[in-house]
């Protein structure tokens, strides 16, 4: 997604080798007009899945989450880190370690928001390892319903998580994909194939 | 707000006098279509108040603060709860303590966001004690910007929250305002009022 390519280009900071930080944008401060502009790259890019929830992850996930509800118009359910006291429902969990946060988490959806009829589309800001999504795939699995699809705004392709999900016979789209933060600069992976063409 | 207060006697379940979920539609599942209406609703009632920036609070405050934010056109920044590896700017904090979840928690925003020529409007799903709501007050307040308005989903009006906020010469509006919910049921303030007239 070009204007996406461009604002993490532009706005984006690389951190080391292995950190972007979009927090001018994406996960602190949010831009809506561009969650806007993602929320109907996902709904035109899943179009055909016949979606009909979107399960995603606080906190980042939400904004791009809620606007890809919005295009596709179906309910988006965020799965929680910590529990809530008036969260009393059946729970659904799966543990997800956060490499960035450095922590563990049981992370719960409540039994009553998917089921065996709901095709799932997920949605998160940033795919590295794979532990968040995986965990969000464990969960819907769990409640009986079908994954249709993964919908990922930042995918760090030098990390493993795509592959994770792709060996899973998962459907993987990334708005962004992230050869190398090598440098200092962020090199996308349809940069280097245009290259080698 | 006609429309979410219907939402809320329709979908909403009043667990105690104290405690009303709403998490079909607002906190766990989000109702993308009905928060692009508070949001449009956040930006016609603070119009005038020449908005610069939103600030909320993950989880719950992101949603309804990222459609007001597309409304208003200007940009949303969500006070975070836990310390991120990536947020490794100059952070502003407050302390809060959440009855909900039982638990006090040090809200941060980097100071690269916010700053002497904002004027922020602070959204936020709940106000009840006004926790949360203060402590945004202190972050905005520390950050030299000026608290243009506070702009609330559901107030729980018979808790402490709107007035406290009040007493400090600060905006309060708030979409839905519950004076009770006793016997299981949700009474708002204009109807009370209008019983009375």
């Amino acid at each position: 997604m070009k204007l996406l390519e461009e604002k993490i280009k532009n706005d984006g900071k690389v951190l080391s080798d292995q950190v972007l930080k979009v927090d001018s944008f994406l996960n602190h401060q949010i831009d809506p007009q561009l969650m806007l502009e993602i929320g109907k790259e996902f709904a035109r890019i899943f179009e055909a899945e016949g979606i009909t929830k979107i399960v995603t992850i606080e906190s980042s996930g939400i904004a791009p989450a809620v606007m890809a509800g919005l295009q596709m118009n179906v309910p988006v359910i965020f799965a929680r880190k910590r529990k809530s006291l008036t969260l009393v429902d059946e729970l659904i969990s799966a543990t997800v370690h956060s490499f960035t946060k450095n922590e563990t988490n049981e992370i719960s959806i409540s039994k009553k928001y998917v089921n065996e009829i709901d095709r799932v589309l997920i949605i998160d800001d940033f795919l590295a390892n794979g532990e968040a999504a995986l965990g969000l795939v464990d969960i819907v699995q769990k409640s009986g319903a079908k994954v249709a699809g993964i919908g990922i705004v930042i995918e760090k392709s030098f990390q493993p998580g795509a592959q994770r999900l792709k060996e899973l016979g998962l459907r993987v789209e990334s708005l962004a994909r992230i050869a190398s933060l090598s440098n200092g600069e962020v090199t996308y992976i349809n940069e280097i194939v245009e290259e080698l063409i």
